[in-house]
């Protein structure tokens, strides 16, 4: 009797709901809008109706391990309480997983978005591939987030706020950034940072509305856009140099969005890394893009936007035997 | 029937030897010159017969649980492999575990110097006054070590490359560090890198020869010698929010000769982690010095100079029932 769990991503936008199996083979799933406005209590509802639904669908005989949820942050951990979530205006000081077992008969986790993705990533993405159960993943979206797995498990640190790689002391006197400094990783290395900096750079919302245009234009040869791209290597080798020195893991993966324009970015960020890393001079892998044990690799996620709703099914498996 | 264990400081200049209980409690200790001059193999022989003699003096009708040895790094680890250790100059490529091991008849455990160090303070220092077993721990001695240790282990990364954190992308255009990047935490805020800008500033190695004698100078309000300690205290601070950011523990301890200029250059530090640090920001203790449980604290190491030799010892008691 092949075992099962549901995974829930809970997103601003969209609330995606899947049952998984250990391996990370999807069973079935349904995504509807996560309608903000009608508040935490109908959203919270609606959610587990579906989760329910599912475990109806997919039940026959199998051997239900529970549900899993990724959560936006900041996400206050093991508690899982939201403090202030800007993608998810009104559910401040919200106890998520008190509210969601008290709404469910199964038992339930909680992690956050970018913790679960890096999980993911571990159990069935690029970590899985390469045999590594330790690893940071940095998700460029919107915003920057970060996640940590350590022999297999999330590192959510004291409160849940583990892996904020995206800000801290960067480029000291940079732009700007919302989280209080100035020049941290988003600014430079976000779907935001870099439409920020085109914009700075003459190029307009007409002909880069969004990331994926700048990156679009780089590979034409602009050069605003190619120096948009430029900087956000630069600023993205500085953080994995940092990251590289501080915890010496052997795999640091890219995802998210901007993590697209990987071949217009890398050069930069590599030589980036090279320069301010001794660790990873230490630890280089002599070809570029292929497995070799002990050293250090730089490279993309495998498994694309779905990786938090698939890190959030894993969760209780996690739980049951590791 | 009280259980024991030998632990080993292998420094560039002393060798020291001690025998301590579980609860950090000496026994009996001893140290010797380590003789550099003399080659690997005999320091090794004379490091041996100075745990066997010590074995024999402390036995009597206790439990002895094993060896642990702190080197100098770079160490390779789980091997226990030297690789260039400028304080140890000859010892390249050596495999200190199986050295050990081969002059000795109990189970030998090594880690690095600054690992053990953060161990110590973790099981019988700050840690355990505070009651919590992660933390970071910065060493400020002749160069800049790093130890984490994460629910009660020390996390050697990949390769025993963890911890770093006196090297790294800090502030971009500073003075060239012996790691080969520039403006590393370590040019700012080891022993030799405050005596260099003293020097620059002005303060010659007549008035100034360590750094002891420029925070003595700093103490009577000599505008040069606080510059110095201000720009350690920047550097420290930036590294710190980098840290509280990425693994949000509950604790980071300095410790090393340097860190007794605390008053001096701690002001500025705090000031830093609070502009840089979000995660500091929403963590932050209300009381400067009293503990809070959910609170990122910044403190001084409890146990000086004697900490690694101390951490060494607890190898063998974590190795067999943690």
């Amino acid at each position: 009797m092949e075992p099962f769990a549901i995974g829930v991503d809970l997103g601003g936008s969209n609330l995606r709901v899947g049952a998984f199996r250990r391996d990370g083979r999807e069973l079935a799933s349904v995504s509807l809008p996560t309608d903000v406005s009608a508040g935490p209590s109908i959203v919270l509802d609606r959610m587990c109706e579906a989760v329910s639904s599912l475990h109806a669908n997919v039940e026959g005989h199998r051997d239900f391990v529970g549900v899993g949820i990724g959560s936006p942050g900041p996400l206050e951990l093991p508690a899982g309480i939201l403090h202030q979530p800007p993608n998810l205006p009104g559910w401040d000081s919200l106890n998520l997983s008190k509210e969601i077992s008290r709404r469910l008969s199964w038992p339930v986790w909680v992690d956050s978005d970018a913790n679960l993705a890096a999980l993911a990533e571990a159990r069935t993405g690029a970590g899985r591939t390469l045999g590594l159960d330790s690893l940071c993943m940095i998700t460029l979206g919107t915003g920057v987030g970060g996640g940590i797995v350590l022999n297999g498990r999330t590192w959510q640190g004291m409160r849940g706020a583990a892996g904020e790689v995206g800000h801290g002391a960067l480029i000291l006197n940079g732009p700007p950034c919302g989280c209080g400094a100035r020049g941290c990783l988003e600014t430079y290395a976000s779907a935001t940072g870099i439409c920020r900096r085109a914009g700075q750079l003459g190029l307009g919302p007409d002909n880069c509305p969004d990331a994926a245009a700048v990156a679009a234009l780089a590979e034409t040869g602009d050069p605003a856009a190619l120096t948009v791209f430029e900087e956000a290597g630069y600023a993205l080798g500085l953080t994995l140099a940092n990251l590289i020195n501080a915890l010496n893991l052997p795999l640091y993966l890219l995802g998210g969005g901007v993590s697209a324009a990987w071949d217009i970015f890398a050069p930069r960020m590599f030589c980036t890394i090279e320069e301010f890393s001794y660790v990873y001079r230490m630890c280089r892998p002599v070809r570029a893009g292929v497995y070799e044990p002990g050293k250090t690799h730089v490279g993309r996620a495998q498994l694309g936007a779905n990786s938090g709703l698939l890190g959030a099914a894993m969760l209780p498996f996690l739980a049951r035997n590791g």
